[in-house]
Parts: C-alpha cells; sequence; structure tokens
C-alpha cells in the first residue's frame, strides 16, 4: 500500500480555465480500465516541457520534442496508457504520427500542433487502430472538471492517482495550478518522470516557461528514484492557458514569477513524492538529505547511492538499522578524495555514525526506533563544504519482487 | 539454491607447497560454526593484492596495504568471519593492529608481516578477544591440506563454498594453483571482491605478480555483480610461495609468464563465477556480453547497467521475456551518442531487437524458451566498433528480499 498517500478527493483538483480534459476506453488495457487521455488547449496556450535522456527514448517522446520545436501552438496532448510504444523504430513512430493526425483532423489543427505520449510495456507494437477508434469518445468527453478522471486514466502499475492544486494570487487575480502525474516503477528520472503534467492559467512568456518547466522538475522529479531505472518515456509537461487574465508574466526576477515558480514547484514536488510513496511494493518512505558537500552534484551522487542500494533498501523494508551498509553505499558512491573521519550520518534525530565509525553515545534501541516509523530522514554530512543535495526513495519488499515478476501476466 | 555449482570436493583441491592453513571457532559466529584461518606462507613466498576502492573501505584494508607496502616479507594471513571491522574508526584500526600483533607474536616474526582480513556485519565493534584468544587453536591446525576447511571458515551468507585448483608445467616442473573465495552479496567489485586467495607455488618476481592479480582481478572479480553495492572489505590476494623448484618466472613475455597468467585468471573467473551463482536468492546465471562498443569502458556500462537494473533481473526470475526492460537499460547506461538503430540484442541465439525495435522474426516463444533455462546469455552488439566487455550476474528474487531483510535477525 502506498506509504501515508490520502486517497485523492476529486474535489480537490480544481479545474484551470483554458484545459479540457476527456478519457475514453480504448481496449488497450483489461475492459473497464479507462486508458486515453485527451486535453485539449485554448488559444493562448503555451507549453514546455521537459524528457528522458534514456537512447532508447520511445516514439512519441522523439515525435513530442519535434512537435515542439516546431514553433507551431500546441492545440492538444494525448496520453494512452498499456503500452509505452518504446523500442518499436520506425513502425512506432509511424504509429505516434497516425494518433496525432487523426486527432489533429477531429480538432481541425495540424499535426504538429499535438502532443503525443505513451506508458506501459516496451518493445511491443502500439495497438493503433484502438487509440484512433477511442479518440472520438475521449472528444466527446472533455471537461474542464475532469482532472480526477485524467488522474485514473494514465495509471499504470500506480495503486492510486497522482495529483494536486493549489491557487495564489498574481497582480490581483487568482491563478490556479494543477498537476497529474503517474509512475510508480522504472523511476528514477532523469530529466523528468514519466508522466507529469501541470496546468495553469497564469501566462507566462515562453522564455520564463521553458525555464521554470526544468527547474521545477530538478527540485522534484529529479529527485526521485523507485528502482535505479531511468524510463524510457518520462515526460514532464508544463501548459500555461493564460485565461485567468492575470497579467503575463515576462520577468524572471518580478515576484509574480517567484511566486508562480514557488506554487508550480510545489506541486511537481507533491507529485514527486507521491510517486514514491506509491513506488512497487513500498512500505516507507525516506528522505535522504546530504549536506557539507562541495558541490551539488556530489552530495547528489551520494544521496542516490544510499537511494539505490538494494541492501539499504532491504533493511528498510525490515526496520533492521543495519546502517552499516548505508556507509558503505556512501563509502562506493564516487567522491574520490572523501573524508569518511569527517562524515556524521543521522538517522531521523539520532547521530549513528562520526570519526570513521560509530558514534560513541549510539545505542541499537534508538536505531530501531526511527526505523520502525513510516517516513524515515536520513541525513548526512559531509564535511567539506556548504553544497547540499535531497533525494526521496522507498523501500524494497517482497511484494516489489512479485509485481516485476508478474508485471505481464 | 546456488545456480549450477557443483558441490565442492576436499579431494580436488590441491595443497599449495610453502602454504598452510590452519582453522578454528573463535565463538564470532554461532556455536559449530569456522569463523577464524590463518594461512602461514613459507620463507620465499611473496603476496600481492588488490583492495576494495570504498572510502569506508575496512580498517584491516588499510592495514593490509600499510603491511603490504612496508616492503617486509609476509608471514601469515588471518581471516575472521562475522564481523567486518569496518565502520569502526580508530578503535576498529587498533583491533586491527592487536590481531597483527598477536599472530607475529605466536609465529616469532614481526606486525608488519602479517595480512589481516575480516567479513560479515559493517559498523559493530570486533570482538577482538574471542579472535586473539582463538589463534593458537587455528595455528594447531596448520596443514597443507586444509584449503577445503578454510573455505569453509571464510563463508558469511554463502550456501556454498568456492575453490578451485589446476596445475602447469612450468620449465619442466610441475606447479599448482589453488584459490578459494567468498562472497554473496553486497557484490559490485571495484578492484576485487570480499575475499578471495589464490596461491601458486611458482616463482614470480614481485613486479610481474602484482601486474598478474590486477590482471586476473579485472577479468574476473572485477567483472560481476549481485546487488551493485560495492563492499568495504573487497580484497583479493595473490601468493606465489616459490617451493615448486620451477626457475622464477620475471619475463612478462615470457611463456611461462603467459602460461601462469592464464591459469591463475581461469581460477580466479571460476571463483567470481562461483560467487555470482551462489549471488544472494539466485536461481538463474546470466552472462552479459556487449561487442561492438567504442571503448571497453562504455560496454561495461552497458553491461553492468543491464545487469545491475532490478526490473531486469526481476523479469529473469520470473522467466519472463520482459526484454523492452534491457532496452531501457541499454538507453540509460550513459552511451551519450548511442544510435539505437545500429543496436542488436540477442537473447541466447534468438535474435530479439534491432533498427530500433523489434526483429521482424522475433516470436514471444522463442525468447520464452531462453527465459526457462538456467544460464542465460545476453548479447548486445553495440555497432560502434571493435571493443567488448563480459559482466556475470544472477537474478533478483524473493529470497533476495527474505535474506537481506533478516541478514541479522
Amino acid at each position: 500500500m502506498p506509504v501515508n498517500l490520502a486517497p485523492l478527493q476529486a474535489e480537490k483538483l480544481l479545474p484551470v480555465k483554458g484545459i479540457s480534459l476527456g478519457i475514453a476506453e480504448a481496449g488497450i488495457k483489461k475492459p473497464g480500465r479507462k486508458d486515453l487521455l485527451v486535453m485539449r488547449l485554448g488559444e493562448h496556450a503555451r507549453v514546455a516541457g521537459v524528457f528522458t535522456l534514456n537512447r532508447f527514448c520511445a516514439a512519441p517522446v522523439t515525435l513530442c520534442r519535434q512537435h515542439l520545436l516546431s514553433g507551431q501552438a500546441i492545440r492538444a496532448l494525448v496520453v494512452n496508457t498499456g503500452n509505452a510504444n518504446a523500442g518499436t523504430g520506425e513502425v512506432g513512430m509511424a504509429h505516434a504520427r497516425q494518433t496525432c493526425a487523426e486527432l489533429a483532423r477531429l480538432l481541425d489543427c495540424q499535426e504538429a500542433q499535438i502532443l503525443p505520449f505513451s506508458t506501459g510495456v516496451i518493445l511491443e507494437p502500439l495497438p493503433v487502430e484502438k487509440i484512433l477508434a477511442g479518440l472520438p469518445a475521449a472528444i466527446s468527453n472533455l471537461k474542464e472538471s475532469n482532472w480526477f478522471d485524467a488522474a485514473h486514466a494514465i495509471m499504470t502499475t500506480d495503486i492510486q492517482p497522482k495529483a494536486a492544486s493549489s491557487q495564489i494570487v498574481l497582480g490581483g487575480k487568482t491563478v490556479t495550478i494543477t498537476g497529474i502525474a503517474k509512475g510508480s516503477g522504472m523511476i528514477h528520472p532523469n530529466m523528468a518522470t514519466m508522466l507529469g503534467y501541470i496546468a495553469t492559467d497564469a501566462a507566462i512568456a515562453p522564455a520564463l516557461l521553458q525555464s521554470l518547466v526544468k527547474h521545477a522538475a530538478n527540485q522534484s522529479f529529479n529527485c526521485i528514484t523507485v528502482d535505479g531505472d531511468t524510463s524510457t518515456n518520462d515526460s514532464f509537461m508544463l501548459i500555461a492557458t493564460g485565461e485567468a487574465e492575470a497579467a503575463e508574466v515576462t520577468d524572471a526576477d518580478s515576484p509574480e514569477f517567484i511566486a508562480l515558480s514557488r506554487a508550480v514547484t510545489d506541486i511537481a514536488r507533491t507529485l514527486a513524492q507521491a510517486i514514491v510513496r506509491d513506488g512497487e511494493g513500498a512500505t516507507k518512505f525516506m528522505t535522504i538529505e546530504v549536506e557539507g558537500g562541495k558541490t551539488q552534484a556530489e552530495c547528489r551522487q551520494v544521496a542516490y547511492a544510499i537511494a539505490r542500494s538494494p541492501l539499504v533498501k532491504t533493511a528498510f523494508f525490515a526496520s533492521d538499522p543495519n546502517l552499516g551498509r548505508i556507509l558503505a553505499a556512501i563509502g562506493y558512491a564516487g567522491v574520490a578524495d572523501l573524508d569518511v573521519s569527517l562524515l556524521k550520518l543521522y538517522l531521523g534525530d539520532v547521530l549513528v555514525a562520526e570519526n570513521g565509525g560509530r558514534a560513541a553515545n549510539y545505542q541499537e534501541k534508538d536505531g530501531q526506533r526511527v526505523m520502525k516509523e513510516a517516513e524515515i530522514l536520513v541525513r548526512v554530512q559531509l564535511g567539506r563544504d556548504e553544497a547540499h543535495a535531497t533525494v526521496w526513495t522507498c523501500d524494497f519488499s517482497y511484494d516489489y519482487v512479485k509485481i516485476n515478476a508478474e508485471y505481464r501476466s
């Protein structure tokens, strides 16, 4: 079961002016499962995104990049679950193009004004006919209030849907921010995660929108890992419809941009943490804070070494304070000149290690107490300089093996 | 159960002239478990070793490095299981020194002529009194024929002991090579693995011995992974006692050195593969061959990305040819300019992927057939140049989680 992830309440998800969502059952997944989502954008909408750096990136990711570069205004996004359309070669590209062309025809726009997304199994042909056949039903269902159903429609091995909303006031006008995301396995985003969408009705200049989506990704999706596997389909999109009647935000130093940046990043972080809380087989949620590094990059290296270690993750699952495994992970993280005698390791509020060994006052029962919690903070002080980084992850349980051994059955 | 790892037969392990082994029950592990090993060397013996690059390396690793650098002839090695003496700070160093000093006193030599090794749990104080008290029993047990018991005495979570022997003829004289190793979890050696010892009665010049131990490690222990966790205690030692009456090998280009190098490397590879076959929870043994790279380093990167992926490892456990997971791992391995359209993926003799997607003739049942085997070859052709690399690994099962969740209970 997801770790401290409250069930999603439909009424807490606020519509965003200028974006409507339509859901359909295209028959890609089992009967009764919504598996197709269309997001239609108003005429003032601007879209920016970041995508996986996986070299085997999916056909829709390649096409999204092309369509965004074409400079044409994006009119709609289309998402299918049940098949990733990755590792599908030229045929996969043709399928993604067909999907865009058909949706463009139905919405009376150009193919390059559509952004396609897919998630699911890799290396199997996309059942494109089912998607084409499902599009009219999704379009007839388009509503501004459909975020709750949309969050459900993009799920794969997720147990719970992930979504969040907030409002801020910009220049006297209320602006809404709502986002959805999915993902539970193959989670180690390198640019963004499979799949996150945040929309706001604020108006933002294109260059600022692009810098904001990168910033938000780096503070959220790029700080999580479930299994260390970077997906072929990771995509995180930020949509600004500009329909809140608030003045366009054009200055990166303005209080309006700072407020909007904080609000978007908060939503992105909530969604990213929700993905970890619902990580495959997760029973615990761990925050790994690494402080006192020379660079943020080395702090991230250390944090990810801990967060990815199967030995650390199984010890957390067992609530066993076998904390030498954390020291081992720090030691192999690749910080070549690390002086372990300066390092301090805290588990929650408990000082576990210093001076290269176990802290004098550390007692097993104190470590045990913290390990039994569902939310655990691991704090490492490197004692080198001022840089820091935070990574969120979950534990490794029997259910992780079960879910992934039986994924296609 | 270990994968295709035949039970060790005592009579197949050949004694090596000039090295005797003594085993004792020091009471570090449960009653009835041998946990202390002394290896005593003849006066002509030379020793070379490689050690973990983990910055949290264990106290005995630090002391081994110092003693080898001191240039004094090594007289004995001492190994305890049940406690790694890692993450133990200055106290750990003092404990390792005490162990060496006491064994030196008993064998009438200098402290710097002893090499200490430990394996087991990290971050807990070494029960040094038990080790000191156990040394006399180990010494009274010293025999050239004790390799079989020695292989047992260094085990931790290993199910089966690992050892191998061979003989070659050098300049008309028969030379013996015998090695033992242990390790089952925290296996992702970066220099050598926790713990490997190979002895020969050949005579080898010191510089050649050092180059040979590095070569053998790079072709064996440095090509395996179980869980991606590099241990704090990895040590691989090569001992040449020089008592076979064969002439000293001093020329790196001589047929004698080439024959010896091949024989030592073969034993090292057998031991390294035995560690993977007995990897924690292993049910399958996988060979990952990556060919056609620009450099060996990038081939290793790709092979390790596949070998470390929990998604790939759980698919192998389930015999599920969900092979898109392998493409995803290749894609995120970090080869920035990889052209996926040139890549070919084979599972055993089955061509799975080419031209960026599924091979035209690939059928699920062919993949399924290979996945059901206990020994599986994954072959990746990068289509870039001539470099290649091989990595051995095992799958990820329920038992992996069970073993590591219950390690200390």
